[in-house]
């Protein structure tokens, strides 16, 4: 998906409302196309004009709803990617799926944020060495602004790198790294720690070109860092009735390049309903709606029409090493 | 309830089976009365011989499904009392119940296990100050027994003080404490530990009458600490189409003194049989049978016709000053 397409969703992110700021979570995450000599799509062996695509669950972990339809959806290759909250309290139902599914091509969703309402969570790094990333009732803070003012950058290095060596001890290994609300994007000290990580690890991580990078982000990157050119994600300006024309739209609508569409599945019941109260926005009904268009017919055939070659995660792995 | 009447349940506890090895969990609760000049009942303004009954329900916090049920239970009066899992992610959810319903009897369930397979939980002190509670994923030990090999007894203060602050600071007024899986019965360093702390907050606590206490646990006790004379809770030996049956001689059977009828609430649905996946016993049917038990006109009606007294937490509390 092209800026032209959709422009929303350059600017747009995950919107929280209702107890939550409006939240632009993208700010940072504007990174310039690295000089490289060939595309993304020729790195892989596909012709350069190549139109790639990552369908992207985020979130597994947080509720075992969420769990259960991304497994299945991962089972049907309607997505081709998911990526996990390490702090959250199903952890270990995703361990055992990973374990299950070794080829299931599974991230790590670093997590620094703890946004809904009656259900939270707190860090997995000892409190007391990471006191920044608390808000006052010693869970994370609940919104990206909040994380974003208070977190020390080398408090924020030291949760992520116990999140992915407390997924890795579980029998977990990641494919890549992506950001939960973004707070990894949300300024530039943040995002050198993120990028000092991955590279550290060796994963690849979610990051999107846009146009007017400052320099001192794109000093932090490799050659051999993989950009996604756009991404394309359902917010909240879009109607419950327009869910499967919006993606659909963005799937006619695919310019060639690395694009990632990020989902968010879940199944429309009590326990989702109880975890996301009061926050329809990325809440227990999106998620089903997400879930009902990633596994439709429609879906599929869209991608088949437009020649779209779905990537996972995985493959941009080798691409590093 | 006597000892006589249902000897099972006095050694019983919650047997955990499954990955889960069998646990006696009241080894040490075993206080004998101490003397008073007058029995809890005459202390509370009823007649000597009066049958008193605390229905209480434990686990809150665990599970939304967990919540919903004993807030209706609560409300219903189908219970008197419950107790509340600090460290669990649904506090907050409790929090909110416990603001609107203020009258409430709620206390803390003291939680130094985490037994579940697919859903668990650490502790509410930073780790690196209770590393003996913690199993080798860095969550709470899943087994009483692991949990009573390892623990520290001052980390295991450490946390507990931690999970009453937290309690406190969330606007949660608790009325007494009891022990999650018995953990701090299970030696008397640990239930020195639990006397210690109750009294320095002024909170009755959950202990039962057994001949043959160990002297050095009486010494702990105050005169005007309160004993519970007996307790009935279902454990794996009462099979489901028992369990109506088990619960009504149990109130028939209702000897003179103060009895705690512990009850574990739950709606049977797709999160509680997640969370409790592959164990039966305290499971996701045991809690809905109870659920469906405690609401019953034949459980009220059997309350009525045996003349018992129905007491709550906070009435005890009121003893203490």
């Amino acid at each position: 998906m092209s800026y032209e397409f959709a422009p929303e969703i350059v600017s747009c992110g995950k919107i929280l409302r209702g107890g939550f700021a409006g939240i632009l979570f993208l700010t940072f995450a504007v990174i310039a196309l690295q000089a490289q000599t060939k595309t993304v799509a020729e790195r892989l062996g596909h012709p350069a004009d190549s139109k790639l695509l990552i369908i992207h669950a985020d979130d597994l972990a947080v509720a075992h709803s969420v769990d259960t339809a991304s497994f299945e959806a991962l089972n049907k290759n309607a997505v081709t990617s998911a990526s996990i909250m390490v702090p959250c309290p199903w952890l270990n139902e995703v361990a055992a799926y990973a374990k299950d599914y070794p080829d299931a091509d599974l991230g790590l969703h670093l997590t620094l944020t703890s946004e809904w309402k009656s259900f939270r969570w707190g860090p997995v790094e000892s409190k007391n060495k990471v006191m920044s990333l608390l808000d006052p009732s010693g869970y994370l803070w609940p919104e990206t602004a909040q994380a974003a003012s208070n977190l020390k950058p080398e408090e924020a290095e030291r949760e992520i790198r116990a999140q992915i060596e407390r997924a890795m001890a579980m029998g977990i290994h990641p494919t890549h790294l992506d950001s939960h609300m973004g707070v990894l994007f949300s300024k530039p000290e943040l995002f050198a720690v993120y990028v000092k990580v991955a590279h550290e690890y060796k994963l690849p991580f979610f990051f999107v070109k846009i146009p007017g990078i400052p320099n001192q982000l794109l000093a932090l990157l490799s050659d051999k860092d993989v950009i996604v050119d756009s991404f394309a994600m359902a917010n909240p300006t879009v109607r419950p009735e327009e869910w499967k024309d919006f993606y659909l739209n963005a799937i006619r609508n695919l310019k060639p390049g690395l694009t990632e569409t990020i989902v968010h599945l879940g199944h429309d019941g009590a326990e989702l309903q109880a975890v996301m109260v009061d926050h329809p926005d990325y809440g227990s009904a999106w998620r089903q709606r997400d879930f009902d268009f990633v596994t439709s017919a429609e879906f599929k055939k869209a991608l088949d029409e437009n020649h779209v070659v779905l990537v996972k995660w995985k493959d941009l792995k080798k691409l590093l090493n």
